[in-house]
């Protein structure tokens, strides 16, 4: 890469660990930081919705904490004393996560978790599938008289939580949930519920960015009668964008 | 980069336009698909608020299309027919955009437009500064049990928009304010009319991820109090997250 940077680049050394998010899917959507990085170290600890192409060929140790077809993922409390334990065998440690490390997924619970055992943590940004899912989908998440916010809800079931705030309607925002298929049917009927227009466009990706990627559009008043059609993982986008077509050439190449 | 895909590598052909997001600031953080695609153009039309670097060394042609100093930024609908008419002449054309380039900013129009006139466009997802600011600032913009949903508004005051609307006030939910430095007062106590609470954190991340990025913590109540100290361009962050401090070593070094 021919790229001259105004900040130093980044080396990392024995004990330290970067928390790097792989973005959606496809491997060349990672940043070149956050490449960069994947060849200095010597352990990759990685969730299982990362593209294995980015590091089946550099030779370092792998730890898979979230494989998903058996429902064997690591507990969080495992995983950040894993990345605690390698850090302190002096090892230069990759957390790699898809997506972005700070937008759910819980990332910043491992860096906060680092710095109390006063472990060196560089966070670098990936591209969050919340915003790419749609993006590569031909649906822009804003668009000028169209949708001028957005709102990110993980609207993943979770014993510890209560479910998720409905935000009250808006016609210029768009909402953009993540994960959620498995309680379709409960959050789609909280939304009508909440006055949101039953001809509302919504648009489904599932698998964005993979080979496999799927877009189903429909309303949110038809958007149950076609739930066969979704299967985890997926983003919906709830909003008048979801209606748009820029299509994304390279979403399909 | 010994990188390998599942998706094949994208070539860009004459009269073809790559729309790259250059995520935020620093010149490596744009995805190793938009710098491999950077290399393959003829001309390059580009934002103000995109690193230099990532662009001159290429021996392309290079368009600003938004210098910020002079206020002499092109009106989009120029930069559309910019566009248009470099791809009918049969180059290759990248617009390069700072962030993502369909989180405001107006990327999406030019791909439509593009789209209207039959010209074929990639569009190359970014790190969104929406997310990465308060990341580089180590800030979560979700933590689990702090903050489960984000909100994305551009505060931007524009004479054709009728200012933003302001969410119902969730505490679990991180309202991230893009722009909107000289209407601060006005949406500050916007916020606090609509039920925040006064004593909520808000950060400010000015020129988020450049050498020169500053971060200014206070609270909702007492903000206006610090307003000389922040200056465009600035990312706002208000809700609980903001007072998290997951350090990030990248932001500083």
């Amino acid at each position: 890469m021919p790229v001259r940077h105004h900040l130093p680049t980044i080396e990392l050394r024995p004990g330290e660990v970067a928390l790097i998010g792989a973005g959606p899917a496809a491997a060349d959507l990672i940043t070149v930081r956050g490449a960069r990085l994947l060849q200095q170290c010597d352990v990759i600890v990685h969730d299982s919705l990362v593209d294995p192409s980015l590091y089946t060929d550099l030779g370092c140790e792998l730890i898979d904490v979230g494989k998903r077809a058996g429902n064997h993922k690591m507990p969080q409390p495992e995983i950040n004393e894993l990345l605690v334990r390698l850090a302190k065998q002096g090892r230069r440690v990759v957390r790699l996560k898809g997506g972005d490390p700070f937008v759910l997924g819980r990332g910043s619970e491992e860096a906060l978790f680092l710095h109390e055992h006063a472990i060196a943590v560089y966070v670098i940004p990936g591209v969050t599938s919340a915003v790419a899912a749609a993006e590569l989908a031909g649906i822009p998440v804003t668009h000028r008289g169209v949708a001028d916010a957005f709102t990110v809800i993980s609207a993943h079931p979770r014993a510890e939580d209560s479910p998720f705030t409905i935000p009250s309607f808006h016609p210029k925002q768009t909402i953009i949930l993540l994960m959620g298929v498995s309680s379709l049917p409960s959050w789609r009927n909280g939304f009508v519920a909440a006055g949101y227009p039953e001809d509302l466009p919504v648009a489904f990706i599932t698998w964005a960015g993979w080979p496999q990627q799927r877009v189903v559009r429909s309303t949110l008043g038809r958007c149950l009668a076609i739930s066969d059609q979704i299967q985890a993982p997926t983003v919906s986008v709830l909003g008048y964008v979801a209606a748009l077509d820029a299509k994304n050439t390279s979403a399909t190449s």
